[in-house]
């Protein structure tokens, strides 16, 4: 389950709402690909503006129609009690694991960090994967931290942040981070644009954005570098440069939300304010590269 | 309202649960010495760690037990829908105005914060102060946005995150910010080693950490300042710099709770995880600092 390409869906709204026909779609189409599992609620999933019931919602229907494909679903949130909470609803829920993020308010120590997982950890019956992502927690894990973190009960995978743009320092890197966890906690790249890359490194995992928007392209880099096909990866990765482009200008997030949209595959607006949706000179660029991509469906 | 001093208390757990007895005495606490506002659920009264339901009760405490002293209430949230509740909550509870900070998860553009700026002040029948706190929100405003929000209904204060150490600079910036907004909008200074200095530069208010729970040398500071005595303000809070010094070293938030479960005003870990309060060597050293300080109660 922490090998291979886990998409990560959004968790679209209609009118400020969670809109779940539109989101039982996205997963169903999803499992129809066969991507390796499904993480709902992750960054992408919009899981920090949803409140309790909206996540336990969106569990339950990530759950009910990925069929065998495994969900995990994402629990991070500012209060140690309120992670306990959010993570009772996922495994009610039925979901295979967990992944969690040190959201934070007030900037946390490294022992505030590592006491969180410590004390989510020591509660939890199913496997979690330690959510690194610098961009939105604010956090800069250490690789002391994550070596302290991954002997933790239930820590199956750590989800980083990139790897470097040389090949070698690549390597190097995801073998240096080796050298901090027990073997039997996996290394997943995120970062759309470093994923060929990550995964060519040596990480077993590509935690994916664009893998729950658009999982063609994301499988195909996926199973070409899994397979030691290099250059198909890379050359399928170098293809997708201009959604990179527009992920770097405006942010996956909002990016990703503007395709499912045009797509058809949720409202107008589907994005939580105060977050908004691209504006229609970016969405017209948007609908451009798709169309010279053949991403359109 | 929005002049003078603002003290903004903590809002102590016990048991990882609001406590309401506790707090209601250092809401007592403040409205006793006279401060000019009190702020209820700001930073430092842990707003963004708490539930809707902890913060209606926060607000309806710190309104009932402030007697005639005016209460602001803090209802920032991840989503604006939240947001809009939080303020319902607020105004039903007695606040005399809100105060809003950008909260980000996603980085929020310039237009994503006027937008939440505009939907918040479009429902609201109480005054607005803008926080702006880029250490906490990673939001960075600019004076362009500062002008463009302060014109918006309602909004009747910005907190701004400090002033150059310099004199003469300090006093630029205040001036220069007063060019961007209208006459009717006051500006209150925080980061408490710098009050003083934004008092005496010019600034209408100081929205104080230390005010909430120390109030004693705060007013000091605030009414010789405000009266003219720069000398005697300046002074003050030179013989605070062993307690800034703690702020810098451990942040306010934590340093503040370890002084009122010092003083028997909260139980022991009043924070909510996976925030954890000072070790036992920090705590050893703030209850020197404050024995020689001479902030003993």
């Amino acid at each position: 389950m922490f090998t291979g390409l886990s998409a990560f869906p959004h968790t679209p709204l209609r009118d400020d709402a969670f809109d779940e026909a539109a989101y039982a779609g996205l997963i169903e189409r999803l499992a129809a690909v066969g991507v390796d599992s499904i993480t709902a609620l992750g960054s992408t999933g919009s899981y920090m503006y949803l409140d309790r019931e909206e996540r336990r919602r969106a569990a339950k229907t990530a759950v009910q129609r990925a069929g065998a494909v495994p969900v995990m679903v994402g629990i991070g949130a500012l209060r140690t009690a309120q992670v306990h909470r959010l993570a009772e609803d996922a495994q009610n829920a039925g979901a295979s694991a967990v992944l969690l993020a040190p959201v934070t308010y007030q900037a946390l120590t490294p022992e505030e960090v590592l006491g969180l997982f410590e004390d989510v950890t020591a509660e939890l019956s199913v496997p979690l994967v330690v959510y690194d992502n610098p961009r939105t927690t604010h956090v800069q894990f250490t690789d002391e931290l994550y070596a302290r973190i991954a002997t933790l009960p239930h820590v199956a995978s750590i989800k980083i942040p990139g790897v470097p743009a040389e090949p070698d320092l690549a390597a190097e890197r995801v073998a240096t981070i080796r050298t901090h966890i027990p073997d039997t906690v996996t290394v997943g790249v995120s970062g759309d644009d470093a994923a060929a890359r990550g995964l060519i490194a040596g990480c077993d995992a590509w935690y994916s954005v664009i893998g729950g928007t658009l999982p063609g392209p994301a499988l195909k880099i996926t199973r070409a570098a899994l397979s030691g096909d290099h250059a198909g990866a890379l050359a399928e990765s170098v293809r997708l440069e201009p959604l990179w482009a527009l992920f770097a200008e405006h942010g996956s997030y909002r990016v990703t939300a503007a395709i499912i949209e045009h797509l058809g595959l949720a409202a107008t607006d589907c994005l939580p304010r105060p977050v908004q949706g691209l504006d229609r000179s970016a969405r017209a660029l948007l609908v451009q590269v798709l169309e010279e991509l053949e991403l359109t469906g």
